[in-house]
């Protein structure tokens, strides 16, 4: 990556937010990991209901994790008092989730004035070196206000 | 579109597959409403849950009802006995969507034997003429059975 | 769609920077054959170099169908003063597509003050009910300057 | 990763049949630097006509070194007997691409036997850590002959 990314605020400011901004997050655990530049993980915590016959996670629950990636990593480097918006999310599904918790990585390619772009590595817990899908998307940051 | 689309089930044949395979829809009502030729209408019905702050729906609800969409209108021309897969999903957000029931509209793009193309039109219940997100998906199809 | 869209510049005004910035429309011929609210009509003229064995056109001449008609709604309904660069670009292939010019329309999904949205058909000319791919993008719109 | 990918053929093999599928190769270099496992790097040579306004490269240039690069990795690991084809392809740009070679590294996401999914790193000659754009794209993969 040629940009330099630092980060502004820590997983435990980062997390907050972001289960507010993420109702469903009531009906699982979800923890912010850890935030490094450029980069946050985020876990979902595995819940019964994630799953679906056949006995893997529904898809949606692998786009709420990546959503909540994307929104970590980017609040983190932007600030907490920045509004951002999904603009676009484009998954991938790679391989079958088994009945475990997501990790999520997500990962900043591109932090613009007014665009973020962002991609998203999800893993099943206790299988690290395998892509259970493969994330990419943009935000849109709001205009900072003129006195900032 | 050149393909000529044949419905083989109806919305109450096509509706209880997906509440089993949508866990999530525990949490909320969900309907399909209607089967046509190439097309499939499914509600997801509001709850406070879905709410993000600033009073409108966490884009993971709409991503879970475009899921929905697509399903329900592959199932009802492929036959409930095929296990579809989602291989791709793309959403782009439109307008800020409103705390209202979700309607989902499913269309074919095309239907191979081996992989479906679908786009789904998202609205809010109440505001018909208005997009709230657009998508299009990819699901990869099973091989048929030797014998049928 | 909910938006209202009025279109600044007609077919001819549309063209000649597109053709501009298209440089590989100096190896085929390129028409912008009609603007309408919210929508763009372009056509790629077929060339012998736009073929790939088995006699189909190579999968980037329809991307570059594509862009050209994203960019002709745009440019249409923003005017020619503003200088709009493609954000993202998604295309699903949906059948082969035989050696004659490409059909692409473009349509406006959403026009926000800096960022629009917009599908694309593709079409192959002489075969007008049929989809050969489908594309969603969208485009970041510059500011505009402060007096106008 | 938790596939092992294992190339069945090398740069040079790979080469000649992406040169005949991408008959714009005609009008600009191209070359398959190298194949590794689950990777393959490819070089677009820069041309004027690549050049839009402004000086940067345009958009279906990079779309083009793209789905090259994407042929060249799948190529590399399923042998040139198999006819693969594009069905989906997402492109975020990242940053304006200058007047310089294309570099596109591919890489293999997943290797089902249907299906292929890849990503796709591109960036400019002589700066290489930093991306212009960010692909991800899946390819149908045709069934193998009983026989083999």
């Amino acid at each position: 990556m040629s940009q330099a990314f630092t980060p502004l605020l820590d997983a435990t400011r980062v997390e907050q937010p972001i289960r507010d901004g993420l109702p469903m997050s009531a009906f699982g655990g979800f923890v912010v990991e850890s935030i490094a530049p450029g980069v946050a993980q985020v876990r979902l915590g595995y819940r019964d209901w994630m799953l679906r016959p056949g006995g893997t996670l529904a898809g949606p629950v692998l786009m709420m994790a990546a959503d909540a990636a994307m929104y970590a990593v980017i609040l983190a480097h932007v600030g907490e008092q920045l509004l951002a918006v999904t603009s676009n999310l484009n998954i991938h599904f790679l391989s079958k989730p088994k009945p475990a918790d997501v990790l999520a990585e997500g990962r900043l390619l591109r932090l613009g004035k007014r665009l973020a772009v962002c991609e998203v590595l999800l893993r099943s817990a206790g299988d690290d070196d395998s892509l259970i899908a493969h994330v990419t998307g943009s935000y849109a940051l709001p205009a900072k206000p003129p006195s900032s």
